[in-house]
């Protein structure tokens, strides 16, 4: 198909992959030797000390509340996110094995940013389970902007975009929780709609016009359908502890998973219905089954700790099956024919557009909220109307909130025009449009170099290019 | 092979899927939005005032003593038997993806009518995490009937089914739980025997003369069986956490769990044995490792929460590896042959008779309950004996317990011969039989519309048939 | 390619491991039967005595400390090591198979043998959830040692390793934790280093010359390298859970996991910076990226719930990425061509060597452990520095943990080359050379009978020697 000599560019990541990783691990080394120590509740001495101070016994540790939550929010973010993009049929080691390395890479900046930003004290970052998960979320929005891109970016870009993705996610996240404090457990608009904005315009400055020469590729095979759906469970079961995962203590964290739960429910069946609809003689597309059935866990973010009940849950999650069905079938050919931006997994459709949603729902919640549903005490707690915002009603509430889904969709938009424009610097090794989409590229492949015959629609094809 | 001309039946879901997808989900949020709300440890008003009257601490919120295993049966639910479901060469789509959507209807469902028949109070369903085990449990029982009708209907037809089915489960569990007063935390009786007779009554209905056409699309390829065991695996390992998780807090929960973990354990030892005895030349099949070594979890889901005693429950999971091998052999053949019961997964052996066993197991240990063992207030909380039920002795619940198996027995034949009748409509689109088990009526198969020529035995066959 | 003639051996396991299962099984029913019993935390009757003794409530039993880690360990154990050794091309039903069928002997056996050497009391082995955990642990450890003789060996080898790893594998902990009073919470020494060196023993001792002829069958395919990520994820997500699933309650748990987290992430960056380093073209290689990354994990085995620090940790990960990676590339091929130990899956890169790190480092942080980091309480605490060790300071507790290294190494040198040489016996069934890693041997494969016919690549290829 494709000749070698028509790869011009070097994608060798022999010396500059390995730099990259090595040096950024010592100065990830350097600056947790500088700054990281663990948290009282994590701490031998101080622990001791706190639980008799609180007059506590060993089970109030954090450790008891979060820890099943953040395994849970740990497996999402790598083997939900990572075999959801193990859809390709030649680029599997790519979607589970990069998103592996830059989640890795990931969690551990998250950890500094986030710390420097939220929890700095005398010098020190303290981190404890709680942080862990924090990290993991960032990463998630990470995760997320890589679907935008994925098989059309070389390790060493997705890197370089991890180290600022997560620095901006982490100056948006103080703005919006810190400054405007706003509510979003769940983030549909720190996580959601920041890393899917985020990620659409870096594919869109990296926008490839010869792409189609790889339509083959850009679909998937048989067993890479199952894969994928290893990672769509697990991202539609475990979405309830990432829901409720940084929630307060008690009823906050049992009511968001419920009304994730409800929501996440709902969302199944309009995907299912739309996805029937609007195919040609009513089957049911593997994509839209793989994607779409999550947009209820997104579009809750916000607003599942909240007092949203079980039947409005159910409301949004009716609403996101039908939108994100509705967006791969119309709206993801429209933004690549029209406004050139390239979206592999389509993730306008499942975090862009849902996370939209989400903080509108979180903001009219929020708006909505009484103290006749909330009680007095209630609602100071769940809001955190103390200190410095002691004065804030809920209807102010609701307005900071819509004020958080501006500034994390200007965030997104400027963060990720600047990162795209340095992705698109000509020394990071990318493929060439024609090898696109293909893990040969970046991976040894098993049984590359034996031989160029092979079975056309063998799931273990191996690719004509042996460059 | 087959004809397009010789499929007379219209499998086009186009407008039937989606009407009934969208008018029932609709109906759910009419029907939560009257009657659900969330339980005290779930609302922030209630939960507040729990914590004072009760005088404890956020720790001691149902949420820290049941989600961990809530989610671990979440698993179990859409991965374990989701992925079970994919062993067929041209069927995995279906397996999974069917499973999804029944499942996600039936939680709603269940929610409702369990919420009608256990704790409907001042008009209202409360809902907490406790809801959402019992709810994913009554899906459970419709997972397990899918599993015999495998590969035979339509999308519709098991909405269809799932309506009923939980609707049935719900009213069995309530005689047998709220009228017999009978204990069965892990499900023998609710689940499994229920489940298993339903879906063999509905299959019988159901049967399909020809179905020798399809015998090649009944196997496994290689990866097939891969797959399928995650979904094994999956089950296997949090099968301890399905049959203690609504058990009672404390010791309880603890000896559910410990029980299971050890029968499984037995149950794998046996399986292996008798699947390579019964093999010519001693080889293993993967069909017995996929499900027999699963028989000992069914089998003490009556009795695990009980002082069934460790080596007690290596007895009934050492039988039962034996049962359920066995059955695979020779019961499965014969049931086809003389009953015309085509039972695709095997329920009959899996479920079906290890679920009779567990509910007997249940009775027996039940039955031999002592106050030396159990101590009297342990005897009192085990099996509840207060209230209307403080003179029953433990020997008078062993014959209720019996009574149990017979009343769920009864319910599975009768529900599923008027629910296999509902099904045999002519209008719900079901596959022709040479198209049963294969993936091209329902889905989008990718790489379907390019080419008629694939390769044999690949992975990603292409089927012939292009309706 | 081989012909029937060639097959010498008798592989046929249709009474022998029949006989091996069905034996031993009842064996663990007698000797379950006569010791044992649950503990006090998930016996009825003692729980209720226990809530009064200690004031405490449901909250406070054991399985709510312990549960979900214990869960996490499961999967590692069962899905983690099972599907991370399906990266064979033809023996992906005996990796995931086999690993399920070892282990399920192995916690009967472990529960036993470990109940009798530490906690066998009036002649009962009273078991809880830690017990699980312990056994799970055990068998952690035969789990490696079958990574280096994947594919030689038949089950019923398999199961008389078993037998034997798990006896010595207990002596050997009985040695180190309670004769030498070594701390080890996720096994460094105990599991890897002792796994390691065992299995490499034993499969120098099974030494075949001829293995070349199966080179092809020794690689990977497309899918099964996809497969075999599931194992590195899931072992990868859940090592907190190991290292801190038997730590004390409260701030260790907390702290190892913490720790564990930190080592696995830097793990991961320089495991992909050496691969890429020394591939040719700079050329990730799947081998890498699924086992190296997860060295970090078993490094910090001993001293993650000890005050290691994040920056420790990272620097611990760090190194051992470099470590597993080289050895991947020039070890391996070192060991088999000079050595002779023939090591399917490359154990003594990842767990050898890191486990030798692992002690080393628990030995220099027990060292170099002081008052003013831990407190006076904190540093009894964590060393148990209690009753007869209460003159034991940090710097003889680090000289202890050294010997504790010394001793895992010898037991694993000595026991390996006697039960290897139990294995050389000629009546177990192993296949000839020719035979290694292959399916067929040992299990109905799916279309095996039909053709003879099939496609060379295809991933559902047939094997040709049809026995």
């Amino acid at each position: 198909m494709v000749r070698p000599s028509l790869m011009a560019k070097n994608t060798d990541m022999r010396w500059r992959l390995p730099l990259v990783c090595l040096l950024w691990e010592v100065a990830m080394i350097i600056l947790f030797g500088i700054f990281v120590r663990f948290n009282p509740e994590a701490n031998v001495a101080d622990w001791e000390k706190e639980k008799q101070q609180r007059n506590v016994t060993d089970i109030e540790n954090e450790f008891y509340f979060r820890y099943p939550s953040f395994q849970d929010v740990h497996v999402m973010i790598f083997v939900g996110f990572g075999f959801l993009m193990t859809f390709l049929q030649r680029y599997g080691f790519g979607g589970v094995g990069f998103n592996f390395l830059l989640a890795a890479f990931g969690i551990q900046w998250a950890l500094l940013m986030q710390g420097w930003l939220h929890t700095f004290q005398h010098g020190k970052i303290l981190i404890g389970v709680e942080s862990l998960i924090n990290a993991d979320f960032c990463v998630g929005s990470v995760c997320i902007a890589f679907g935008a891109i994925l098989g059309k970016v070389s390790p060493v870009q997705l890197l370089i975009m991890t180290l600022f993705q997560v620095t901006l996610f982490s100056v948006n996240e103080y703005i919006l929780l810190d400054l405007l404090h706003v509510k979003d457990a769940g983030g549909s608009m720190t996580i959601h709609t920041f890393g899917a904005y985020f990620g659409l315009t870096v594919t869109s400055i990296l926008y490839r016009p010869n792409l189609e020469q790889t339509k083959e590729k850009q679909e998937s095979v048989y067993h890479s359908d199952l894969f994928a759906m290893i990672g769509t469970l697990f991202l539609w079961m475990y979405w309830p502890s990432f829901n409720s995962a940084i929630s307060n203590h008690g009823d906050a964290q049992h009511r968001a998973a419920i009304n994730t739960y409800c929501s996440l429910a709902a969302c199944v069946l309009t995907s299912v219905a739309f996805s029937s609809l609007l195919q040609k003689r009513g089957k049911l597309n593997m994509v839209h089954i793989q994607n779409a059935t999550l947009a209820g866990g997104v579009a809750v973010g916000t607003s599942a700790e909240m007092m949203l009940t079980p039947y409005g849950a159910l409301i949004v999650g009716f609403i996101c099956g039908i939108v994100t069905t509705i967006g791969y079938v119309y709206i993801t050919p429209f933004l690549d024919a029209k406004l050139h931006i390239q979206d592999t997994c389509g993730i306008h459709n499942l975090h862009g557009m849902p996370g939209l949603i989400g903080g509108i729902v979180g903001a009219v919640t929020a708006a909505a909220a009484t103290e006749g549903v909330y009680g007095k005490k209630g609602l100071t707690n769940m809001f955190d109307f103390t200190g410095e915002y002691h004065n804030r009603t809920p209807s102010i509430q609701g307005g900071f909130q819509a004020a958080g889904i501006a500034v994390s969709l200007a965030m997104a938009l400027v963060g990720g025009a600047i990162v795209g424009g340095i992705l698109k610097l000509p020394f990071f090794g990318d493929p060439t449009d024609e090898n696109c989409f293909e893990d040969n590229v970046y991976w040894e492949v098993p049984g590359d170099e034996e031989s160029s015959l092979y079975c056309m629609h063998d799931s273990n094809a191996k690719p004509v290019i042996n460059p």
